[in-house]
């Protein structure tokens, strides 16, 4: 066990949670890095906040990102989001969903806020298996990330490099959920959503639909509040 | 002359003036992006709003970052700004007005403006001569940045690839000066200190020294309002 700080990317769904439980697993000292970003599902951060206490973690920040101002994506305009899709079809396009340059923007603060504290370890669940064609969970950009990281900040700079964890980068949803639950991970408490009604999942958006599939394929049962479960359609 | 559209980053200082002068001189249609990071020097923010109505940009869009609650600099805090440091001295050390991730996450936000209104071209000012210790001001930095941002981007990976200028990167601010003067610029429209009295740049940081010593180099005299414009000290 080490006692090394770590920041972990927290969006409160079930990639970030299980990611939070790994790193605690592995003796890191963890603090969590949410954000406001205008986003529709911002139960998300509700729901972070419960993990957090969940886990007591060592502290919780969250920032507002000013990506509503910016605009262009279904997560954080009225926009419809896509229902039903066949996960086929996830694969096969960059969707409405895409945020440009979230995932850029996420790392960059987690980056610039472990400089501050003095961590060298950022953790995030990105994931290219069932990553809906975001070009920013893929293992190529992190890896450029990282590069671009330890030459542009005085720590990279100075020999005490960033080390960037995307531990379910090749894992299925499934992996990922019979992972979590090995390290005791309660479901109950995430939110994956895009377009929640109240505090109830949608069920039909593209993260409900790999999420209830993972579950499925795991054998197990969802133990969160959707709309509906029925992925049949 | 072509038509293509640009974000260019504008601080309202000097260098980020001249940037602009420069891109319009090309024929860019500019759209300006400023930040409001909790930085002492805010009357900055009121110069970038005076140059872009100057240049009649196309839209000039103020975003808020929350480097105050990440915390960590000089210019961000009550830490005291270094005064009347020896020109040598500031190439010999990262100084504490160095905010950790600073030009990574204004260029992760200019690359997301960009993507979303299909800009390919991003400008900045930074400079890795006059750069004052800076590890995110240097060339290797900037291509390092630019090949994380064409694989993490929908832009990038479809082959509309961003393209990221910094005409000033090797430029003395003797140079700068000189180019912006030839472009019209006018100086007294900028501010570069990081620690101003009220309207008045302080004379003594580092930002007004190198700027004062590169006026002095190009024969000219500095429009700008100061405090003192002594830097024999």
């Amino acid at each position: 066990m080490n006692e090394q700080q770590a920041v972990v990317l927290l969006s409160g769904g079930l990639d970030s949670t299980t990611v939070l439980a790994i790193a605690q697993s592995q003796g890191f000292t963890c603090h969590c890095l949410s954000f406001q970003y205008g986003q529709r599902q911002v139960v998300e951060l509700e729901r972070a906040r419960r993990i957090c206490g969940h886990y007591g973690v060592q502290r919780h920040l969250i920032l507002r990102v000013d990506l509503g101002a910016i605009g262009g994506s279904a997560l954080t305009t009225e926009q419809e989001v896509p229902k039903d899709r066949p996960f086929d079809a996830m694969d096969q396009e960059i969707p409405v969903t895409y945020v440009p340059g979230r995932n850029i923007l996420f790392l960059a603060h987690a980056l610039s806020w472990a400089e501050v504290m003095g961590a060298s370890d950022i953790f995030l669940g990105i994931n290219a298996v069932d990553y809906s064609g975001y070009p920013d969970c893929r293992p190529e950009f992190l890896a450029a990330f990282a590069q671009m990281a330890n030459l542009g900040t005085k720590a990279g700079v100075t020999g005490r490099p960033f080390h960037f964890h995307a531990p379910l980068l090749r894992l299925s949803k499934k992996e990922i959920i019979l992972r979590g639950k090995a390290l005791g991970v309660d479901y109950g408490l995430t939110h994956s959503c895009y377009d929640p009604v109240g505090d109830l999942a949608c069920g039909r958006c593209d993260a409900c639909r790999l999420r209830l599939q993972g579950f499925r394929d795991a054998g197990l049962s969802d133990p969160a509040g959707y709309v509906t479960k029925d992925i049949s359609r």
